[in-house]
């Protein structure tokens, strides 16, 4: 079988290092010779993101951030920056706080220097979102895509070790997803096996010792690989399951991804042997389940939805909308016995090995 | 110890696929919405290209391709695409044919598609050379860096097994010296990683069988990523050797460098053990030493430097040299002793093993 892939590598500048984000925003600022930066940072960021701008002059600080960027947000923060003609960007924060600098780029082109305090990743990606009346929408533009990235583990040393965990997982069931997702290609996939490398390696030992700077350097530099990986390769049926899990169930988004990612992957793992072999290979274990199942108990991660408030009547309607979503190009046909089959042992916490032959 | 590294991701689509190249063109002159199109092809590769631009309209025709890019013969190239007020330039062929569009693109600021036929690597790199009175220049600019590759390993069945061969290994070279570069890092060494998995699988693969699109498409793919790990790592101590065996002794560049490998390799290894797990996890071998030895057996490659006319007497002159050019940053410090009897051992195709020691 021939090798066919399109590929596209967006471009950014990744400057990592524990305590350097202070350092490396200044020279930033520099190399961008900007002269009005406008720093957005939610209430709760403020007080690292004062420390991570000591040494640049702010023009203008913004912290009216909400999550899920309502379009109000999005244009209070915009007539900010163009009243106060800002030439750069700088967020300190979490997914939102990322999500609100890129609804400014998005209408003016300002570009962006993303400082993360989370695993969230959307630092990495050209994706945007915003909320209007309740409605998200999303979409891609390279504007938005931060120009830079200051990854900083120092500053994520104060996330606490369930969030680290469960924030961490979903950057893993990222990683797995993109190996399987509709424009999965092999420059993907090696991101994403050094990134299951990274978390695998990383997630542990914060549950250990939370303020260990190889745990989070690790965890940080995972996260990244993840995003970078899964915005490329796009939504596999992991993603899929989760997402109607998430909106129509109401399960957490964080647990839910925990506890069905081994059930997806013992489900694929037999018809994409390449996939399977990679991320064995990256857990530094027999077989990928194994690994997984490996982090996951060491990681104390949760382990069936009913735990959550998922019940045996939701099973059918669930079942209904994922055979809608989940995409063609999934390594296994999935039909209506074999996704209740999953669901069901998922709903539960039973051995996922037992999907692998419904 | 903490992570810390910068890694500059540069943009570029890559469209990849057997006997794809003339309709993943037209579909790339069509969203560059291109109306004057200048392909440069060298004499040798004209009927290929004209293959290749089947499905296009082509303003003009460039067939003055000289070896390492002499200034003449990018300023009569540069004249043409001004001439022909050419907005898109097309480069099918080799290194030389892709140096000169870059030449063109450096002054002029056009994009260019690029359309590989060896694995010469230069497509996916910012990097540029020109030559002037027999000396050559070379410099980094994102403007000449292609914005769109399009690999088919069709165009590359008539490469000749033993070029294919020594051109494989020269990337494989720049994958495991990119490992240890003065820009190594974790990004690059996880594309590095991926180059040596895919060329020590397709390069056995050509030498049994020629025409196996498996073969061909794993060199390719593999040649592609050792170019975009060493263009962003740097040049390592194996460049550096090769560089002074290449420019002071003359030796051939292919047979040097797949001769010097598993000496640096050897040599450096014990002081890499994270690259070295890498390298070996890669090969799918007890160690990286033992991969690269296995591949270079059944690729019956070169193994000693006196068959290509170094001797002992080049000995001093060349570890003097190599000395001031090895970087700092090499994971293990050289010195006149060690440096010689590397360069004794490969000399002669003594056992690589025998300079771990030294």
């Amino acid at each position: 079988m021939s090798l066919e892939f399109n590929h596209v590598t967006l471009p950014q500048r990744v400057l990592f290092g524990f305590g350097r984000a202070s350092g490396n925003l200044a020279a930033e600022v520099r190399r961008f010779d900007a002269q009005r930066v406008m720093v957005i940072a939610g209430e709760r960021e403020l007080d690292l993101a004062r420390e991570v701008a000591a040494g640049i002059e702010v023009a203008v600080w913004h912290s009216d951030v909400v999550m899920h960027v309502p379009v109000e947000t999005a244009e209070a923060a915009r007539d900010v920056a163009q009243r106060n003609e800002v030439d750069l960007l700088v967020c300190v924060g979490g997914g939102s706080t990322t999500g609100l600098a890129k609804a400014v780029a998005l209408t003016t082109g300002i570009p962006i220097v993303a400082v993360p305090t989370t695993y969230a990743g959307s630092e990495a990606t050209n994706v945007w979102g915003l909320t209007e009346n309740g409605r998200k929408t999303t979409g891609t533009d390279n504007r938005v895509l931060p120009a830079s990235v200051i990854y900083d583990s120092e500053l994520t040393l104060s996330l606490p070790v369930e969030l680290s965990v469960a924030s961490g997982l979903n950057g893993l069931a990222h990683c797995v997803d993109s190996l399987w997702a509709p424009e999965a290609d092999p420059v993907n996939a090696a991101m994403a096996a050094e990134g299951i490398r990274a978390l695998n390696e990383g997630l542990p030992v914060i549950v250990e010792d939370p303020q260990s700077v190889h745990g989070r350097d690790l965890a940080l530099y995972g996260a990244y690989l993840s995003a970078v990986a899964f915005t490329s390769a796009g939504s596999g049926m992991h993603h899929k399951i989760c997402h109607i899990l998430g909106g129509t169930f109401n399960l957490p988004h964080a647990q839910t991804h925990a506890t069905v990612l081994p059930y997806v992957l013992a489900f694929n793992a037999p018809n994409a042997p390449e996939a399977e072999a990679r991320m064995a290979a990256a857990f530094g274990a027999p077989t990928a389940l194994e690994g997984l199942q490996g982090l996951r108990e060491r990681l104390d991660a949760p382990t069936a939805l009913a735990d959550y408030g998922f019940t045996a009547d939701d099973l059918p309607t669930a079942v209904a909308l994922a055979l809608e979503a989940i995409p063609d190009s999934n390594p296994r046909a999935v039909d209506e016995g074999s996704l209740t089959a999953l669901l069901t042992a998922a709903l539960s916490g039973d051995n996922p090995a037992s999907v692998q032959d419904n």
